[in-house]
């Protein structure tokens, strides 16, 4: 994608390299992740080096990507906690002082970048803005349409224990202890029925 | 890590490569990741190439980050959910025609690998069992601990569409309008405190 800031360095990488990323774990170029691009280098560069941070994002969309690409935290090594608040922020916080930054889209400042307030705002459809110039929108406002704040945690600053497991007198399979007598799945709260090939769990391989 | 397994070709690479995949991501060999690598390849090889798959884990340890890893799917591209139930199990399933396959850690077969057994039931310290024999036991079972079926998906098959938003009157941001009259945030369910520098939004960069 061809951008003045192609040799710029976001994360510790060149943005080229970066945006390689993106596509190759995201599977697209999601703006969203792009713009989050810019606000983990943000975060990262104010929380400085040497300092094992944990992250917490206000938003399922998009920016959980960014947090898992360009810092040490994943969903699965229990580093990152996912809000479903629908807000386009991040937090990046020391894990023993509780001390951190957090990072936000600032919608005034945005609006120095229509394509890109827009887009955020839901007021173009992705047939009046394509891809590729939002994209390079994104690319032209980089940094400049975050803000940020130092914070201090006052909640869900610790990691997850795991919890007590039991197995299951049903399906034989260890659970969470905390569902009750039996497993979510087999008390009803499944996602799937087996497919009549496996119509027993015994049965299958 | 020396094993009898390392040319073997797991979720399309050679299994070395996988795992230097895992500790980059997730940041260290996770136990639970390594064994979800297997997961994820018998997912992938019983739901055939050329399907558009999406992914069901039932546990936030360890295996959302083997889904994200060798799949398509991710947690902010939406195409992976996460259940906090505390199961070895994942599913991938076409996300057209909802047919798909679960796998599961199989606990009769895990006896057979008493490290293992004993590693997933929580019945040994770490400082009894070692990381390195216990990651040896987990590439000896590899896939011969795992059980799978087809299954018919009955819920949590649809992709998330994204929430409507308005703007907070007081912090500014835009958030998810199902949260009320004003963000979860500045309703009192916030994270954090901003730090005494930083005592009004306003005043941030």
């Amino acid at each position: 994608m061809p951008t003045s800031n192609q040799q710029k360095i976001v994360c510790g990488r060149p943005l080229d390299e970066c945006l390689q990323i993106i596509e190759g774990f995201h599977n697209w170029m999601a703006p969203g992740l792009v713009l989050g691009l810019f606000m983990v280098d943000r975060a990262r560069n104010l929380i400085g080096e040497g300092i094992e941070a944990d992250a917490i994002v206000e938003t399922r969309n998009c920016l959980p990507d960014a947090i898992q690409l360009f810092t040490p935290c994943t969903y699965g090594n229990g580093w990152m906690k996912v809000l479903d608040w629908d807000k386009f922020a991040l937090t990046l916080y020391d894990r023993f002082t509780l001390n951190g930054y957090r990072v936000w889209l600032n919608l005034d400042k945005a609006k120095a970048y229509p394509n890109l307030y827009n887009w955020y705002q839901r007021l173009v459809s992705k047939k009046e803005l394509p891809l590729d110039i939002l994209l390079r929108a994104i690319l032209n406002a980089g940094d400049s349409v975050l803000s940020s704040a130092p914070i201090v945690m006052t909640n869900l600053s610790r990691r997850g224990k795991k919890a007590k497991t039991r197995v299951c007198t049903r399906c034989g399979e260890a659970y969470g202890a905390h569902q009750g007598l039996i497993c979510a799945a087999c008390a009803g709260e499944s996602y799937y029925q087996l497919a009549q090939s496996c119509a027993r769990n015994v049965a299958c391989q």
